[in-house]
């Protein structure tokens, strides 16, 4: 079935992204994942259980829907996630993994996930055991992607972590031997590559419609509220709008380019007496130079609403606004005449499924993710480059 | 008479900017400065005639229209400035300085201006003589506005010059110098001051519309095209695209925040393969960083076309684009709802009309320019440090 992003996505009647521009409303308690202890949740991630050698591996059967685990129960999981496994192909809801009782009996009836099924995350390594289970999804605080990935790959499942993969390129690098060693798949969930506008504007560029990328311009951010959330702490965070938003300005400049970065500036801008921002930075703008000649001009902020980017070459541009937000993408084209609005070739499943169903295509095939744990490591990179080269004043070279 | 910029901007059948976006015909000879002969130019123009102290000063007479001389036949003197004095109250177009017979003759027709005030480059200093010109406007290359600005002072005229200022910090310095020696007026040619929707971006941030102002993000470029241009000549531009369109971004970002940035970062981008790129850079794109914390991401490129920004605080942003273009603007905002089209109030003259008045106004009434040779200088003190930052790869503090 090939259906419109907007139509289906409404169905749901999700609230638009946080980043998906200031026309959102800050909902108090939206961002659910704040709502989790962090105390036991770090101290669970961090006290990662000595599993053996992987087990429990079976062949993949092509054709069968992929168990998925979900790991961490918050807004993102809860509201954005677990909704799409209804329109998946290859991938279904089999666990869920949580610090909190109650939301694993809550969830695990709303969707008939079997209490054998529902783990904590004392339990959480006896899902080697566990069959029915092929993928775990980390979508935990940032510092614990990788102690549960590294776990999840113990316990000889495949993983999909969100982004940012880590804290850390070290961090990465760790998650990525784990996998490896393990013989299981890594996929981060760069779920823009998988959305029809995204998809449109990759396309464009690579067709060479703008001639040569000259400029990306792209703006990630959102006005942040209670400075008690996770992402406002740097033990869970590993940093400021950077990890959790600008990061979407990097990645989009990455895949729009195609190309990795040479040379980085950034500048950061943060009011310390701010009680969000006592640990972690609110804007820190990075400029990006690619190998071809390509620049990126890139926003990440947690003081303004903003979520689009602008690809231009010779020939003309295309911009997309929001951008990567959880639904409502518009996208503008010049290329030609006049600026217009341009409707993206439909796909056939909206991002979130799409991305899901990746992964588990991949398993079920052999292939390898088009965003594994390698894109999450570039990330990094370049993120670790973006803080060094604001703290230096000075360009770093990559 | 108030009137919608639009409406009355379209009676002149006006080509869009070069910097208006893409979607401008690049029409061959559009950029008529071209023709004029940059050897014959160059060499009048630097041979600054010896003239005496300041005479011919008069009394500046309320209600009078002071008379400009327009000095350089270009594109942008004869299609876009002299046709908008018919809208002014103050200015009237009283001579003509060309360093082409044929031009002189041409416009002096079509304008009724008398042979006698028509100047060769060569004869230019006698305007010292005539009464009917109080003020000088400089519509030269780049290199030719710190000369022509200290003949016509010495000439005991007031100056109008365009943009930039001048090639160098010491040449702005020069022409303020000159023009307070002779006790005459120097403003420069940022029109965008007098333009409605950027008076309404203005308004909204001095209001507090959006709080306090986070980041400014602005793209000027144009894909240029004649190698033999001398926007493409050093020795006349004094630069590339930062000098001719990339200054736009500057000036915004510095008339938005109403600030002057303390630290700029910048990363520059040119084929020098490229015939048109031998002497002059293509892209180079900046940041800035204000006192207040405010910061900027601008792109200056002569390979892409753009003429846009966005100014952003926690409470919303509004963003205009084309945002700088001869005509049709067009601005949206996002204050506390969705983000919508606003039209800005309307401002009784067209921004060319508007600007040649202010000064007359200015000199009439004894007030300063709000865009005066201080304001130019500002704008090359950081186009001087956006270089140095290019160049020496580090964060340059101002």
């Amino acid at each position: 079935m090939r259906i419109r992003r907007g139509r289906r996505d409404a169905v749901h009647h999700l609230q638009p992204s946080r980043g998906a521009g200031a026309h959102q409303d800050q909902r108090a308690g939206a961002l659910a994942m704040e709502t989790i202890s962090k105390r036991s949740l770090l101290a669970a991630g961090l006290a990662a259980g000595v599993a053996g050698l992987p087990r429990g591996a079976f062949a993949a059967q092509p054709g069968r829907k992929l168990g998925y685990a979900i790991l961490g129960l918050g807004y993102y999981a809860t509201r954005i996630i677990m909704p799409r496994f209804a329109e998946c192909e290859h991938s279904r809801l089999a666990a869920l993994v949580s610090g909190t009782p109650e939301k694993l009996k809550t969830y695990g009836e709303q969707y008939g996930i079997p209490e054998t099924h529902r783990y904590s995350y004392e339990t959480f390594d006896r899902i080697i055991d566990n069959p029915d289970v092929d993928i775990v999804y980390v979508i935990t605080p940032n510092s614990l992607h990788r102690p549960f990935t590294e776990r999840a790959a113990r316990a000889g499942k495949h993983v999909m972590c969100e982004k940012p993969m880590a804290n850390t390129v070290a961090d990465c690098e760790a998650m990525i031997a784990a996998c490896k060693k393990a013989g299981r798949k890594l996929m981060i969930g760069y779920r823009s590559r998988f959305q029809a506008h995204n998809i449109e504007a990759i396309k464009l560029v690579r067709d060479g419609a703008l001639g040569p990328v000259r400029t990306v311009v792209t703006d990630h951010g959102f006005t942040i509220g209670d400075p008690k959330q996770w992402r406002l702490n740097r033990a869970l965070a590993g940093g400021g709008s950077l990890m959790d938003i600008g990061i979407y300005s990097l990645n989009a400049a990455r895949y729009l380019t195609g190309e990795e970065p040479v040379a980085v500036n950034a500048v950061e801008s943060t009011d310390r007496s701010d009680p969000r921002f006592g640990e972690v930075e609110d804007i820190i703008n990075f400029q990006l130079l690619f190998p071809s000649g390509a620049t990126a001009n890139c926003v990440s902020a947690y003081s303004v609403n903003c979520n689009r980017y602008r690809v231009s070459g010779p020939k003309g541009w295309v911009e997309i606004d929001p951008a990567t937000s959880y639904q409502g993408q518009a996208m503008r084209a010049q290329l030609g005449g006049p600026p217009a609005p341009r409707e993206p070739a439909p796909q056939p499943k909206n991002q979130f499924s799409a991305q899901l169903d990746h992964l588990s295509e991949c398993i079920l095939t052999g292939r390898e993710p088009i965003v594994g744990g390698d894109d999450g490591l570039k990330d990094l990179r370049v993120i670790e480059a973006i803080y060094r080269a604001a703290r230096e004043g000075r360009t770093v070279k990559l």
